[in-house]
């Protein structure tokens, strides 16, 4: 997508056609910087602070880390060892293990000459992959906006058409367009006349810093709000449709989404405003059901929660402690939106609804 | 209420029995620091700049403003001058107009020389009743937690009895005591087995800051969640009940609070948590029946949404950008939760449903 007119991708093969760059994401809003990654040992850092994240772009670093390994050296020791130092970066990411799997399937049938190479080929395949899939998904998703700024009674017609969207499932998080973004950049290209509202999603603010940040390149009409900010703009109409990405999705269609995801899918509920979630087919746990009960979740550091990120006044990146001394916090990172709050899936292959018979029609049947 | 073992207020008459004392509120929780307000300006210059924040507080402070002044000049013109610049301080403030008022009609009749003593006498006795009304709201809050307590099956009796609550309301938003809180004091003190869970409360987070002081000083356990968490949290039992307080109650029992307040009640519906609101009467509007379509709520400054305030790793209290430059916030400060949300209004005269039949029967036909 655009930063200020210019197209960029977040991971890309530099022009000596060895090395790797990728957007420094760990200082934006505030700054925005490059890094060139030249060794495996780079990129698993790269992985491991941050630099990069969200599980597309995670699952192309590490595929091209291997690239990285085998250009230095193309045995099999070497190869197990940088996909051992790579995978332990983020241990749960699914989507990590899956990618680096399928360069290691891909490499270790060929001579230890030609591995670079082939490595260099499948990960660029997968960056190509993800970016058709994500764009797949927001044409699906054009096509529902679309109907749904139609569908309005004339005097909301000249209004801009409301979204709101919970943390960051944009382009930062994937290679190009993102998931639950996706549709509103296509929306926004096709000039339909879209304004998001982008909830700051504490304790890591991703939509303030990473969302406001990528409409604001892409020049999308956007406000950021409060996560307590939603429910009230549903109950007076200002808010036309959700869109969220997921992390994990049960074959029922119950989404593990951040934090706050399901009080938002409460107020859609509650207010009849259509609640959609981006869906990666990659996030389909086929092996779950019920997301509430089975789902495990993720407690990070409290102190995501007593401090915060932000430019002080000096323009220094710094953190501040909100809470008083000798008081603990606790932080459950994501949380589950049951299917029955959920009015569509929307998917690569199509908008669907949020249940077992679906998403089988979608992707097992097939 | 207790700050470190020692009892405080949260304003009081000095030792002289001419000044006023209050705890410096805006530098809370990172320093505690107390100030002697000696002027109705001093008075009026600390409820306009937050030294002083909550409803009833402000009224207290601003009749002790009337009696600072009257102390230098009793004339008819002076008490005139002097409740235009209090009032003027937070022009919606329906407490602090009552407040003066009431000074205002003590003293009128009185002789010049008769009026500071008077003024005295009143500020005091207003800053007494709000007391007893705080203490009555916690005993009859108490009751109802005990019965929550002591309904949990046998193995969750084990555990402390989950409390969350939003915002700050309170010993530092009342004299002492609080309203939402004062259940949680009176329970905490009477040996109940308490804990809290804190939402932070984006934008102006008076959860993270005065609601975990306060809890902290006292010695009841706490822990600070992002206002994301709680869904979550009651979805897995973690939360028996929900307290909160009230900016203004419609007759029919809608309850216009802290932005994010509706969000909670939903989840809390959803998972069959009781939702309580603690409710002094002085918030009651007779002439409005349905809160989400006749409250009109205040938007506040976007840089609170924008920026936040904290501790900087050099100890200074500072404050810090979230979003990108370019980007605008929005900043509604209320939401309504409707009365079909509340399981019950805690009263200083009992605990009633939030109805219209049940607010009058508490406070008109008795």
């Amino acid at each position: 997508m655009n930063i200020d007119g210019q197209a960029w991708r977040t991971i890309w093969l530099e022009a000596d056609g060895r090395s790797v760059g990728v957007i420094d994401q760990t200082l934006l809003p505030h700054c925005f910087t490059t890094r060139t990654l030249t060794t495996c040992h780079a990129a698993a850092e790269a992985i491991q602070t941050m630099v990069v994240r969200g599980a597309p772009l995670i699952g192309v670093t590490g595929a091209y880390g291997l690239m990285l390994a085998l250009q230095v050296d193309a045995s099999d020791e070497a190869l197990a060892t940088a996909f051992d130092q790579l995978n332990a970066t983020r241990p749960t990411a699914v989507n990590l293990r899956w990618a680096l799997e399928r360069v290691r399937q891909r490499v270790l049938p060929l001579p230890a000459s030609e591995r670079a190479a082939a490595a260099r080929e499948e990960a660029a395949l997968i960056a190509e992959e993800d970016v058709a899939m994500c764009a797949s998904i927001g044409d699906h998703g054009l096509g529902l906006l679309q109907t749904l700024a139609r569908a309005r009674s004339p005097q909301r017609q000249e209004q801009p058409l409301h979204v709101l969207t919970h943390c960051n499932a944009g382009w930062l998080a994937t290679v190009d367009w993102g998931t639950a973004l996706a549709p509103i950049y296509k929306a926004h290209r096709a000039g339909l006349n879209i304004h998001v509202w982008v909830d700051e999603t504490r304790p890591r603010n991703q939509g303030a810093s990473l969302t406001a940040y990528e409409l604001g390149r892409e020049g999308v009409p956007h406000t950021v709000i409060v996560d307590n900010a939603g429910g009230h703009l549903m109950q007076h109409g200002q808010v036309d449709a959700v869109i969220v990405g997921t992390d994990r999705t049960t074959r029922r269609g119950d989404v593990c989404n951040k934090i706050g995801t399901y009080l938002k899918a409460l107020a859609a509920h509650d207010n009849d405003v259509p609640f959609y979630v981006a869906l990666p087919a990659s996030t389909i746990d086929w092996a779950i059901g019920d997301g509430v009960a089975e789902i495990p979740i993720e407690a990070r550091a409290a102190a995501e929660v007593t401090h915060i990120q932000g430019r002080d006044p000096a323009g220094a990146v710094n953190s501040v402690q909100l809470t008083p001394d000798g008081s603990d916090g606790f932080n459950p990172a994501f949380d589950v939106t049951p299917a029955r709050l959920v009015t569509a899936l929307i998917t690569d292959r199509g908008v669907a609804p949020a249940s077992e018979q679906a998403l089988k029609g979608l992707y097992v049947d097939a």
